[in-house]
């Protein structure tokens, strides 16, 4: 990697070689006595030019009335001053030479149309002297690989920061001083952490790419209130796939309600949570609820790079610690190691009989064979080398012995290399045992939902699969003319042109023509109304379904025809649509959209009853691959039923799965298009049989 | 209330004016030694009798060599001698004349039918010189109310206990300490903590019914395995709610593997999660997952006897913060408050346009009207004293003013009467604002999970209807004499005979008979092979759908004969079933069941293949109200389905609810059975048609 890529570019930029504090001072009631001090504190080791007209010097460094004082341009520059100011003092850095500012301040984008005319105003100034902004609306940087800390936050009253290979970027300032100040707590350190605030300038994406070719991160957290470049997300989250570099976040706003605060706070629109969740699992991408949980599944990971886990094994010092640990498991579905056999007959020489199972309690150590920290340590030992057991969770309650029982404990699983989490329940009994962990980094956490968590996470990100590479086909139409308010004859042509299954149709002008055309579709038939008046068919009396017979087809449309007449008099009838008449053993609804963050994209789901009842769908970016689309069915709550169930054979899911990747083939020759298609519903019939759309709409923009 | 009563008179052996420690010492590595120490730092006004034959005193109280030496007889006495020890120490105190033992030692009933019998063996001593025990297996207790710990915790390491009207029963003696632990170091205290272990003598309901009338206890919290005593349980939560007290439980062994490790812990069984969940939910216990939430609650509660709440407001130091917090809201169906219009007004003066709404964001603060302190103090008074405001999460980051932030938003919310729950999401930085919350004795936690389940689980307690009372009718039948397994006819007309719609039935011996009586039941019409050798009757064609004439019946019974013949050949027909065909608009299922633990229950769920899918049942206890039974409806995820939906009208709620009352008489009828009853499916048409039980069996022993 050479200087010349945009990674090595901010890279070089995010460790500069001089910083500018304007505002510097020693009074820690101001923003700008805070970051000075504190950058003093971590032991930053480059230049230091703390700006104050009314000082001389500050802690012993000289300091200057301004910034063009400075008789070489610092690299970086750190302010916090008055909206008002910030124009005038950023045109000053941009052309002293300034490589990179940091703009603490806020109420500029964030605050409404004229902020964002203000913000614009400054990105251009900017820009034309080749100086890079971070913010507005940030809290600085933390980064403890580079021994720089721009942040005014009293989380950074610690006496060192922790290292680790872990990198953050928060959409959030608070957040960010929050959580670093809470995961320092835990024992939990960072390489790089950034505040991005309004991203004028340097968006999370520069930073997940910068972070991405850092050495020194193997793994990256985010905090993401709404993308700026969703796209360059995606391709970003391949990139870190590819070096082997989980992608873990935290996502605001999944709510309306959420959505709402996280408008308000940065001015990001919170996108669509159904989409991101879909490009994360597309991407595994670890999508989490719980910040904290994050940070404690990244050290867990960065402690085992690489390392997939299945099931967990609990050792715990309290029977009721072990029924409520498991039971939280059980709840989110991550199975129970089962020992094996020489695991089973090592522990009951440890244990009193009946005592030696998966949940282990400590409680049930023999007295008379050794020192019950050292059987704590075995137990560790033997049941982590269990090649039946993936993950420990080591739930500890207070005891004299709790210090003593997480040493040993410790000790045991360390000598295997299987990753572990320690849950501490205990309140201060605990203090030292916290004490031993943060000393020694092992992740732990306070809250058992937090370590369940991470273990959940961990276990689906080891499931993942690649979605194999989509094959175009050859014999795809040119759709370019394609274009409006599709009816359902129009819609389904089109997605027949794409090789999806749809019933057969012919539409007649009239009663007689209906009648000879009839043979050609057979019966049972289905009749429609046609009449681009009438958009709610059924509600009309305008679908007929299982018509027999010719004379049952022409008398139902005659009815037909006199009962519209009743209730929409002078509506233009153009015609009548006959259908075969289809029968399935399932309904499914299939669709398309172009997602305006993330593009084209296919939604699927289960139709009839079901689908409000269930809320069961799921998005999935397109193109969609037939394997992946198989995946995905098999994720639906309806899945089940498409196996074989109560006595009747399997149903056809691999030619469902085939007009799912054909119809995100569609969908992605549209993708210039704001579009919208719907099958409701796709029949489903047993394997071997098929599947049809029997319905189908599409508009095109 | 006089000491005649149990409650009173537990509640004075739980005050005794001397205590005995066996073993005690100095020593603290040693049990004995802790407890001592223990009971001594946290200021016991009794009378204490140090038990070891190797000291004249300890900590300067005269020693005994024995329990026998000591002049007067001990009201307590504490033990933690090796199981082999336990029976004759008990022997002694027991003819002594102590009033009550507490047995700490394990490997009791806990380790299997050795220890289960030595157990009875101490109770049968115990009982006949009419001492209580306490244990064994246990930790003993801890009573800030009576200033009496006999506890070896370390959880006890601290300057002085914590008073509070919430009382704790716990069925785990780690959990016990550790829980005790951690809600000290969040400033929650207890009236009294008892740790029941095996429940030889006294149980879990004896202390439940001691704090019920209790007037030092206000809230009662449990950790529960199983129950030894479900009716008793089922009574005294009766008692509690006329007392307007809360019982708050936490349930272990909701899982299967749950369930084995609460087993080998205190060999209690796991009652069956969902019949608990019936009885917690027709009672207004409060069963939670996380015992943490619920201490957290509870001292919510105590701070605001009697308040329900139902909306929530969030004021947050941090976007990011209420982001998230709204989106755990939400996520909890937890509705927000809308703010009413002048709080708008007042709140527009304080904050910078558009910043005024729920969730508030205290970053919108206006820096030119008032100190920010002084805006956070009136915004908290302000929006709890909207009349739309039932309940606040104050959601607290770091920053350098999170103490300051914290005092104003207590200050302001104290001038109303409204709850809150102050969330700490910073690490270290907190400290002091923490320090603040545990000496003011507000509800905190540093978890946001906790608070949002504790919320959710406010909300559902406030909005507790208890079941009107069940009237009896006076035309039941006697069926006193209806036994064994009891076919279709059989089971429908035990149904029918407490007013449970079935469909309309003839049973005839042959065909000839069938042809003869098909005008009974008219078309269209079931047919169904009576058998007792064809349990499965649909698995051997022995059911016939929609027959639409006599002669149809005729024949598809020759052909369904003939069928039967071959795949059964010999077996005995007894003849046929002509049953009303039914239509329905949607299939329930209703059964009831005798509940080893509570008694008679009705289950109620939707049928068809929705019941595997959805996996929608309700348990309720046996009598159920119509009201309730309708209530209950509303609850099935199918309920929807139960209105007006997609233009069809409402369903027959009415006759469904009566169905599962008159279900719920005939199972109470049977209450002295080992019985299972059940309906599957019941058809429900449209309201004022109606529904009925189409198919049904019983097995009543």
């Amino acid at each position: 990697m050479t200087s010349t890529t945009p990674a090595a570019s901010l890279a070089a930029l995010m460790n500069p070689q001089s910083v500018a504090v304007i505002g510097a001072s020693e009074d820690q009631t101001k923003f700008g006595g805070r970051l000075y001090k504190t950058l003093i504190r971590h032991g930053y080791k480059g230049t230091i030019y703390p700006i104050n007209p009314g000082r001389e010097s500050l802690f012993g460094i000289k300091t200057f009335p301004d910034i063009t004082a400075i008789p070489n341009a610092p690299d970086m520059v750190v302010m916090a001053l008055p909206t008002g100011k910030i124009k005038d003092e950023i045109k000053k850095c941009a052309e002293k030479g300034v490589k990179c500012s940091i703009i603490i301040t806020s109420k500029f984008s964030d605050a409404g149309p004229e902020g964002a005319a203000l913000e614009q105003e400054i990105v251009e100034i900017a820009n034309k002297h080749n100086m890079r902004l971070i913010g507005p609306n940030c809290l600085g940087l933390i980064s403890p690989a580079n021994e720089l800390v721009l942040c005014s936050s009293p989380a950074l009253n610690v006496d060192a920061l922790i290292k680790s290979p872990i990198g953050f970027i928060s959409q959030s300032g608070a957040l960010m001083g929050t959580l670093f100040d809470k995961a320092h707590s835990q024992g939990i350190g960072f390489s790089h952490c950034f505040s991005i605030g309004n991203q004028a300038d340097l968006e999370l994406c520069d930073f997940l790419e910068m972070l991405i070719h850092d050495d020194g991160t193997s793994i990256i957290c985010a905090y993401i209130e709404g993308l700026k470049s969703p796209q360059r997300f995606i391709e970003l989250a391949k990139l870190a796939r590819q070096k082997n570099k989980p992608i873990l976040a935290v996502k605001a706003g999944k709510t309306e309600i959420g959505s709402k605060a996280a408008f308000s706070h940065t001015a990001s629109l919170a996108g669509d949570y159904a989409s991101l969740k879909a490009i994360c699992k597309s991407q595994n991408i670890i999508l989490m609820d719980d910040p904290m949980a994050m940070f404690l599944l990244a050290l867990s990971m960065s402690k085992f790079p690489g390392q997939k886990i299945g099931n967990a094994t609990i050792i715990t010092t309290s029977g009721g610690g072990g029924a409520l640990t498991a039971d939280a498991l059980s709840e989110q579905n991550i199975p129970f190691s089962e020992f094996c056999t020489q695991t089973k007959e090592s522990l009951a020489g440890l244990f009193t009989p009946g005592q030696a199972f998966n949940p282990i309690d400590l409680g049930g150590r023999r007295h008379d064979v050794l020192d019950t920290d050292k059987i704590s340590e075995l137990t560790a030992e033997i049941v982590m080398k269990d090649e039946n057991v993936d993950a420990g969770l080591f739930v500890l309650t207070t005891a004299p012995s709790v210090l003593n029982t997480t040493t040993s404990l410790v000790t045991g699983a360390e000598r295997t290399s299987k990753p572990f989490i320690v849950v501490m329940l205990p309140g201060q009994a605990a203090n030292a045992a916290r004490g031993y962990l943060v000393a020694k980094n092992i992740p732990f956490t306070n809250t058992l939902g937090e370590a369940v968590a991470a273990l959940k996470n961990w276990q689906e990100w080891s499931g993942f699969k690649a979605s194999p590479a989509v094959i175009w086909p050859d014999d795809l139409p040119d759709i370019s003319q394609v274009k409006g308010i599709l009816n359902e004859s129009e819609s389904k042509r089109l997605m027949a042109s794409f090789g999806i299954p749809v019933n057969k149709e012919i539409v007649v002008a009239d009663i007689a023509a209906a009648v000879n055309a009839a043979s050609e579709i057979g019966f049972p038939m289905v009749a429609k109304v046609v009449s681009s008046q009438i958009v709610h068919k059924s509600d009309v009396g305008g679908v007929i379904l299982n018509i027999q017979s010719v004379k049952e087809l022409e008398q139902r449309l005659m009815i037909m025809l006199s009962n519209i007449n009743k209730t929409l008099p002078g509506a233009k009838i153009e015609g009548f649509s006959l259908q075969s008449m289809e029968s399935g053993e399932l309904e499914l609804i299939v669709g398309a959209r172009n997602d305006a963050q993330f593009g084209p994209q296919v939604i699927i789901g289960s139709g009839g009853i079901l689908v409000e009842l269930l809320k069961d769908t799921l998005v999935l970016p397109a193109p969609v691959h037939v394997e992946t689309a198989k995946q995905a069915l098999e994720e639906l709550k309806i899945a089940p039923l498409l196996k074989t169930y109560r006595g009747r054979p399997a149903l056809d899911v691999e030619t469902v799965a085939q007009t799912i990747h054909r119809l995100s083939l569609l969908a992605c020759r549209l993708k210039n298009s704001n579009f919208e298609i719907e099958i409701n519903p796709l029949k489903v019939k047993q394997q071997g049989s098929g599947c049809v759309a029997v319905d189908a709409r599409a508009q095109i923009n």
